[in-house]
């Protein structure tokens, strides 16, 4: 039987055999690829689907019924194999990952109705589970039951989280200047947590020298080529919501990128079936203190300034998918937007008031940037990543402790106006 | 046309009519009802179907469809008139308010089954939404738009974060000694918060003698039937997802009761309907330093005791629905467990590594408490009412800091064997 799909170069152009690939714990390209210090990583593998064949097998109206949130139905476009013995004995567990069925809908915003993917309400409560969740099944069909990745926060609780519910093992390793909450989010899912004395770099470094020795299945953004498969399904699943009526302009949270890449697979896919005419917009949203992708942009080269943003989750000095993304970026007519600190704790505090939604600073920085641009788009969907109670010190930010008031101050404060009308 | 439901007193057993007790505010029984301080409540009314009709116009089969998580397509036995025009305007907002459809599911425990019903993934993050949203949707119904709670913690984020998603407005009233973490919740949804010079009973009393003259609706647990109504939605959801087959057993953490007396409403309903033979046991799970329950039913009187645990969600030293809550004990041959701190601690830590999943201390309680007890209980059904991440200093506990490491110190860590080996 011949192998559902291949793995491609991003850069090179070279195609591989998935076993090749997948049997030896393979992530870059093997002629081109490279991990280099405060670079953006080199030969990033994708996946090729025969899109031919599935034309021929399967319609657009059959995979707009697809049950929204069980990505694992996607099937003939998942690289999962179905069939394995190791994957099929866990079914009975996946409702344990699945997504919510309701995180698609409307909201308006000063007389705008706009559109927002709300992962804030995923298993660990945020869009990392779609990466975590895909890369976990394949370590599964695989028979590794070690995964490992080095993370700021938010991809280690998830991967953390995810390995919990599925009866796999983790080990996490972040950077010495880890957020307190995220730390704590990590070490509670049982991850073995490794601070290593430097930064994400370093983590990232260690990380891979560790995992390649004891041959841990390894979820480094970007680097496995799954973390990019697995957050394609949050295009699957906004075709499937709108019913193939795909909004046109698509705010994305934009650190290393891989968001923004794993859209853009998606929606080409799409494309590439015919179920998609054109492409919507992908528009990356950055922190003005870690805007890698807009200077990459305007001087047509990378150089390395490291980053800094109350929006932790979306600060990389080296987007490691950085030239994935600005294609991405190009090739569906988006651009690069960026808020400052104080815009993104604005957009913050409008979501939870507004609509009801406690959203992490990265998130804030999608609204924050629609907010500031108002007026240049229309038909707009916001991606929600993350819970804001996954860092509740943003939130302290803008809500201040109160003092205790007494009966007859609390009187005076809302029966004044009772009192005078008598 | 003759109202859908009536509302019938706890205590004295007296009837009234729908519209006197919903359109005057009215919420204990206007003949015996009673707010005292660190007392149970007097005259707690419950809402009253005309079960017979039910009976005849619906079927269990038709009712074992209904859609999960969206719990207002109870309808025919559910107190809101879904024809008002207020209300027929909001429902394409209502998905906002779904609960997630895959919150019933199985785990293993030591080689034991489980059930688990998982609220952690709710609106905001808590069982209470199932309350605060029925209240919303009555305050809507009722052409109310400003609600008030007393609360410490949950209940008030809830409430604030149901209000924002619907547009309504809230004031919530806490004790002094509100943990942090929970008052900034509360603040985010934009809801007025007071912090009133004393504690919860004060601000029970306080959130009622304002509310009153202000005419907002009041939601106080336990005080506003549609609170245990709301509540009920769980016994029907585990009803839909066992299809009709209930666990025998279903572990309750345990404050003041309203938990317990929603989920014995709504069971009882059930066998009303002739839908269930026999009432699932009803198992109060309590902390040790707050175990109103346990002493009443050994004492056979009420005995103001002040509460302490790490469980605050579960602290109440004069549970408000005491008296209904024990009766959900008693008829459904059900008992009540305690655990202590430590052991609510351990559970928590369990959960979060072999399941995944994050919980309060409230929700690790019930979990504790079957690990002491498992001997006795097969077929069981935990409840898990909240997410861990809304107390992070619990988790705080037991997750230390690590000190950083050097690459020396962490190759020393994991390859030591494999050096050894060469």
């Amino acid at each position: 039987m011949m192998n559902k799909y291949s793995y491609k170069c991003f850069d090179c152009g070279k195609t591989y055999d998935k076993n090749e690939i997948e049997n030896n714990l393979i992530y870059l390209c093997p002629t081109c690829g490279s991990v280099e210090k405060n670079q953006p990583l080199r030969g990033i593998l994708l996946i090729e689907y025969d899109y031919e064949k599935i034309k021929n097998n399967y319609s657009k109206e059959e995979f707009l019924k697809t049950k929204k949130g069980k990505f694992w139905l996607y099937d003939f476009i998942w690289p999962i194999d179905f069939t394995n013995e190791r994957v099929q004995k866990i079914f009975p567990q996946l409702n344990k990952i699945s997504l919510p069925s309701d995180n698609y809908f409307k909201v308006n915003l000063e007389g705008k109705d706009i559109f927002i993917l709300d992962d804030t309400r995923n298993p660990t409560l945020s869009f990392k589970d779609r990466a975590s969740s895909l890369v976990a099944l394949k370590a599964i069909e695989l028979g590794v039951n070690f995964i490992s990745a080095a993370s700021t926060g938010n991809a280690g609780s998830s991967l953390a989280g995810i390995c919990a519910r599925l009866g796999l093992k983790s080990s996490i390793f972040v950077p010495k200047k880890i957020p307190e909450a995220k730390r704590i989010q990590i070490q509670s899912f049982g991850a073995e947590l490794i601070i290593v004395d430097g930064d994400y770099d370093y983590a990232f470094d260690t990380c891979l020298e560790i995992s390649s020795v004891k041959k841990w299945y390894n979820r480094n953004t970007a680097y496995n080529p799954l973390t990019i498969e697995g957050k394609k399904s949050a295009a699957f699943e906004i075709f499937i919501s709108t019913n193939g009526n795909i909004p046109e302009n698509i705010f994305v949270p934009t650190g290393d990128g891989v968001i923004l890449s794993g859209l853009y697979k998606g929606f080409l896919e799409l494309q590439k079936l015919n179920w998609i005419k054109q492409l919507p917009k992908l528009i990356s949203v950055q922190a003005s203190g870690s805007d890698a992708f807009l200077r990459f942009r305007q001087n047509k080269k990378f150089e390395y300034h490291s980053a800094d943003s109350i929006a932790d989750s979306i600060c990389a000095g080296a987007p490691r998918a950085l030239y994935l993304g600005s294609k991405a970026i190009d090739e569906t007519n988006g651009t690069v937007l960026t808020v400052d600190d104080e815009e993104i704790l604005e957009a913050q505090k409008y979501s939870a008031e507004k609509f009801g939604i406690l959203i992490e600073p990265s998130s804030a920085a999608t609204l924050a940037a629609f907010q500031k641009n108002k007026n240049q788009f229309d038909d707009v969907l916001l991606l929600f990543t993350g819970n804001g109670l996954k860092d509740i010190l943003s939130l302290s930010k803008w809500n201040k402790n109160l003092n205790p008031l007494s009966l007859n101050q609390i009187k005076e404060k809302f029966l004044l106006n009772e009192k005078h009308n008598h």
